[in-house]
């Protein structure tokens, strides 16, 4: 009975979880209160979520996923042209951004930049003729994800293009990007203008070659350890990458200073571009992350997210233990400044690969690290900041080598985890640029956006189901 | 009566200012106060302060002397020798950091690089006939402040030893600096064996001509334009260089890509060199801060501070109002991490003319800016902002260009008003490098250190006898 009358005779000490109404009345009442972040889960997911507890293993099957991705190291090894690097790819194969999407049902920025693609490899004589044959099926739409390889926004691919290639220095990875093209009209946000298309032959004639000359010169980049240095120096690794590509510059600098086999002209053209486009080193953080999340990757009963992509329609995810798998809802708009005199109702929703630095535990998880991208993306530092702490709730790990200096050094929330979003309500915290709806336009903005829900309840519904 | 009444019918609100025991009895009693910040100023300066308080002068006078330090666009021109550059200079002339010292009061230090630069000028045939010859007073020794002119640590310029030439693009000021060495064994540090000797040969045989072509090639570098971009990207200034070493080396890089009439092999030597140095920017930056500071001098009344300079021996200030006269105190010990072995026991005590940060409202001021210097200097990041907030309470202004993405990029903390030390007894913040206490030594380490207050209570006394 002395329990019962440690009860009478002492104040009350309340826990509490879901709903605050039971808190805030018991506080009212004068009691101390003690709220347990627990939230019921999101509708739909309970028996799914009780299956998974049942069957046991996906506690052990994230430590292996997340393990797998974190024992990556990702180096740059060399440039090559994207029809000699994808296995199958034919004159007319296009990849693009996120998860399968057709012609007709494809964005502004994703028919736009399919319509650049065109012109760039000669396949149309102009943009009504380019649409006319995509509409007619003349070109084949692939995910990028499907082959190893990501592109930010449309993430248009064509056989022509260089890409980059990232190998494991740990392992027998492998991953890809398209090298990236700069800020405003370009084909990646839906430009297709002369200029845009004289860019990518340059890009294909001049770029390509000598980086790829320079890297076989000097020796593979170390992609994990200028991400980051990065983080130390304000870089998120998605939407600011002025760090992390002052570094790579740094790196290749003396090859280019001293030959690499290429014509001086050449080299201080190359030099130009990159010291020009803070953005450059974008396409190789993601297929870095790439190379992590494929990584990570089919380990069965696994509800860690592999991919997170869209293609300006659709936005989709993968799970581990889902394997192929897209599981998708309606791309949101996104949250954002706009540019010049451009507004909301010029944007086209949410669209690219990019969202493979999130996946990876950099990007919208690592804004605490990169206060300064407040200026490009909205909202404010200390947002900034909360927003990395809100993603330690649905990840499994601290990234060991990406650490955030202001919050004494903590590594980036890292893995995420399905089950996790699922119980707790909380979305993955994305910063993305903003295209124009239109095709042809270009860049129009950038901003913040968080994934949708319902790919999360369907992935993990269907997750439930293996086991 | 209402007043009275209602003092006796409310619960009193108690606002104290002073020592803490009489609001410290209050709360005992239950009562809430309001602790303002107030102290009383420093014993011996009431009357001081009094004086300058019934003068009247000194708040218009130190908005004078900001305006002017926030005015000057350091850019840098070109790159001398200094022989050329300072005026009066002869082959026995040697420049050194912070107020006035002769041989024999001169810390380990300060006497290791003397004795490297006479080795380095052919002054002396070793290191023992060059102190003998020091000692017998064979050359000149003159604080780089009395010649526009900051050396960071043992700051020794010799003649014939390049000279960065920071010209202001507002105006005709001018300031100068050597160019820096890199880390470890280095003569700043005081070291002075065979690899710190030839390396001040290449300096002065590659370095400097070819960073001077460079710069008359592609035009002057805007340093105050990389200082405030860096301090975006987690550098303070003073010991936290990476993004502004990045950023300058990616302004000058395409120029070392294309020529700049230097031979390809000592443009590649020029940009590994600067690769390899994250500290190389400052001396520029530092440079850029004696721009600002020199402008400030010289406003009759004004408390604002325009130099702190350490010799190892003297830490020393000057006030605006004060002219060129110096105010010192015994250099403080740093309290820091030490390299390999070393100890607190090997350390000279605090030196150099670095403090020129803090003095411009960077470095120490800034270091909520760069959360990760305390990885090299100690001390945590939530410390890192509290040393930030706390110099808001001594400064006049804040810095329209250098601004902290952390606190909502609020400007720096920049203009240190002595008066403000006194009457708050809270003395400048400074992060800095730690020499080795025995001549020879170089870096034993880097850390933490306040400025002694009493400079600043001379200061301010002999600023009131000007009034």
């Amino acid at each position: 009975m002395s329990h019962l009358s440690d009860l009478l005779d002492n104040e009350p000490a309340v826990a509490t979880a879901g709903a605050d109404m039971l808190a805030d009345s018991i506080e009212q009442q004068g009691s101390t209160v003690s709220r347990a972040d627990w939230r019921p889960p999101v509708p739909g997911t309970e028996s799914a979520l009780a299956r998974l507890a049942a069957d046991g293993r996906m506690g052990e099957a994230n430590r292996t996923a997340i393990a797998r991705m974190l024992a990556v190291r990702p180096h740059l090894v060399d440039i090559g042209v994207a029809r000699d690097v994808f296995p199958g790819m034919t004159d007319r194969t296009f990849l693009h951004a996120g998860p399968p999407i057709e012609w007709d049902r494809a964005s502004g920025p994703m028919q736009g930049a399919i319509i650049g693609a065109m012109l760039y490899e000669g396949l149309a004589d102009d943009p009504d003729d380019a649409a006319a044959k995509a509409a007619r099926g003349e070109v084949e739409l692939s995910p990028c994800h499907h082959h190893k390889a990501v592109g930010p926004m449309a993430g248009v691919t064509s056989p022509s293009m260089p890409v980059a290639i990232i190998k494991d220095g740990a392992g027998d990875g492998v991953a890809y990007s398209t090298l990236n093209e700069g800020l405003g009209k370009v084909l990646r946000y839906g430009a297709f203008g002369p200029e845009v298309i004289e860019r990518l032959h340059w890009m294909d004639r001049v770029l390509g070659p000598v980086l790829g000359a320079v890297l076989r010169n000097r020796g593979p980049v170390d992609l994990q350890s200028l991400i980051a240095q990065a983080l130390q120096m304000g870089d998120d690794g998605h939407n600011r990458n002025r760090a992390v590509t002052s570094l790579f510059l740094r790196e290749i600098g003396a090859a280019l200073v001293d030959g690499a086999d290429a014509p001086v002209d050449q080299r201080r053209e190359v030099y130009e571009f990159i010291n020009n486009n803070d953005h450059f080193m974008l396409n190789l953080v993601m297929a870095a992350g790439k190379l992590g999340s494929d990584a990570a990757a089919g380990v069965e009963a696994s509800s860690v997210v592999t991919v997170m992509a869209r293609n300006g329609t659709d936005f989709g995810v993968r799970l581990s233990g889902t394997g192929d798998r897209w599981f998708t809802a309606p791309a949101p708009p996104v949250d954002g400044l706009y540019l010049g005199g451009f507004t909301d109702e010029d944007a086209s929703p949410d669209i690219g690969d990019s969202t493979i630095t999130e996946t990876i535990g950099i990007g919208g998880f690592a804004m605490a690290a990169a206060p300064a991208i407040v200026g490009f993306v909205g909202g404010t530092a200390a947002g900034a900041v909360r927003r990395t702490l809100a993603m330690y709730e649905i990840t499994v790990a601290e990234h060991p080598a990406y650490q955030i200096p202001m919050l004494e050094f903590r590594g980036t929330p890292t893995g995420i985890d399905a089950a996790r979003i699922v119980r707790t309500g909380v979305t993955p915290m994305i910063n993305t640029g903003i295209a124009g709806k239109v095709p042809g336009i270009g860049m129009v903005g950038a901003g913040l956006v968080e994934a949708p829900m319902a790919c999360f309840t369907a992935a993990i519904n269907a997750l439930a189901e293996t086991v």
